[in-house]
C-alpha cells in the first residue's frame, strides 16, 4: 500500500467555513500520541525510516494501539512510502518486545486530528503540541497511481483556498526535533 | 512474567490415562505454526533470544496471529525467560513491518497441541512435525517464585509416572535444526 500524504500549516477556523462550503463530511476526530523509536542496527535519521507505536483515543470509540514501520521515501514530491501497519492488543508487551530487541524510544508527537472525507480524500486538521494548526490531505493508492492521486491532492487544496506550493515536507516529528 | 516450563518425550495414549486418573481437566486443542526470525544486529543462536510470530488455530474458535519475544534464561534448570506477547490483527502487515527492519524468517516449527489443567499447572501434550510426541508442563509465575513453581512441576511429573532426570532442555526449533 502507499500513501500520499501533502500536509501545510492552516488556520483551522477558516479552513472549517471552506470545507463546509464543499460539503465536505465531518468523519469523526481523535487524539494520537505516537512514540517514535529509534533502532540498534540503522541510524533512521539517515535510512529515512520509521518505527512508530500509535495510541489513539477517537472521540467515540474504543483505545487503540498500531504499530507502523514507513520504509524510505519511493516519491520525494509527495513524500510517499511503503507502510506497514497492524494494530496490537498489548502496548505493554510491544514495547517489552521493541527493548528486548534493542529500540528505544527517541521521541514523542502528540496531537488532536479532525478528519473530513471530500472527493475521495481525508482531509485532516491537526493540531500538534507544540507546533501548532496544520491540515493534512491523505489518500492510499497503488504505486502505479501514485502520480494521479497526487495532482488530485494539488488541485483540491487549491479548490479549499490553500497553497499546495507551502507544502512542507518535514514530518511532525522533524519539526519537533528542530525546535520549528 | 515469567514462564517455567519443562519438556520430556511421552507417548500420549498412556499418558492420556493417567491424566484421566489423577482428574486432569481437558481444556483445549489447537495447532500452531511458529515462524522463527533472524535478527539484522545479534546473532540469536548466540545471544540465547527469540523472535517469533505464533499462527494459531483452536480446534473450536477464531485463528489469531502472535508476535512473542523471548529474553536469554534467567534460571537454566527449567528454562525460565522473560518473555513479552501481544496479538497483533494483521499478520501480514507485521511480516511487512520485520521485513522492512531487516528481520529475517529462519525456521517453521508446525505442532498440534492437547492442553489439560492440573493442580494449577497446564499440561501440554504435543505432536510436533518431523518431531514426535512431548509433554510439556507450563505455569506462568514471578521471579521469586520461579523455583518453588519449578519444585511443584518436577513432583507433578513424577505422579504423573514420568522422570524430570528426562528434560529436555532444547527447544522444538533447536531440536529440529539439530535434525534429531
Amino acid at each position: 500500500m502507499y500513501e500520499v500524504e501533502l500536509k501545510l500549516r492552516a488556520d483551522h477556523d477558516e479552513l472549517r467555513e471552506v470545507l463546509a462550503d464543499h460539503g465536505a463530511d465531518h468523519v469523526d476526530s481523535r487524539t494520537q500520541t505516537d512514540t517514535y523509536y529509534n533502532a540498534p542496527h540503522r541510524e533512521f535519521a539517515e535510512t529515512d525510516e520509521a518505527l512508530r507505536i500509535r495510541y489513539e483515543q477517537p472521540a467515540d470509540g474504543e483505545s487503540t494501539t498500531k504499530l507502523t514501520y514507513k520504509g524510505p521515501l519511493v516519491e520525494a514530491e509527495s513524500k510517499t512510502r511503503e507502510e506497514h501497519e497492524t494494530a496490537v492488543d498489548n502496548e505493554q508487551a510491544l514495547t517489552g518486545i521493541l527493548s528486548g530487541l534493542g529500540f528505544e524510544p527517541a521521541a514523542r508527537v502528540e496531537k488532536n486530528r479532525e478528519f473530513y472525507a471530500l472527493d475521495g480524500y481525508t482531509i485532516s486538521l491537526d493540531t500538534v503540541a507544540d507546533l501548532g494548526e496544520f491540515v493534512e490531505i491523505e489518500r492510499a493508492t497503488t504505486e502505479d497511481e501514485v502520480e494521479h492521486v497526487r495532482e488530485g491532492a494539488v488541485d483540491l487544496l487549491s479548490q479549499l483556498g490553500l497553497d499546495p506550493d507551502e507544502q512542507i515536507r518535514t514530518s511532525y516529528l522533524g519539526l519537533l526535533l528542530q525546535g520549528t
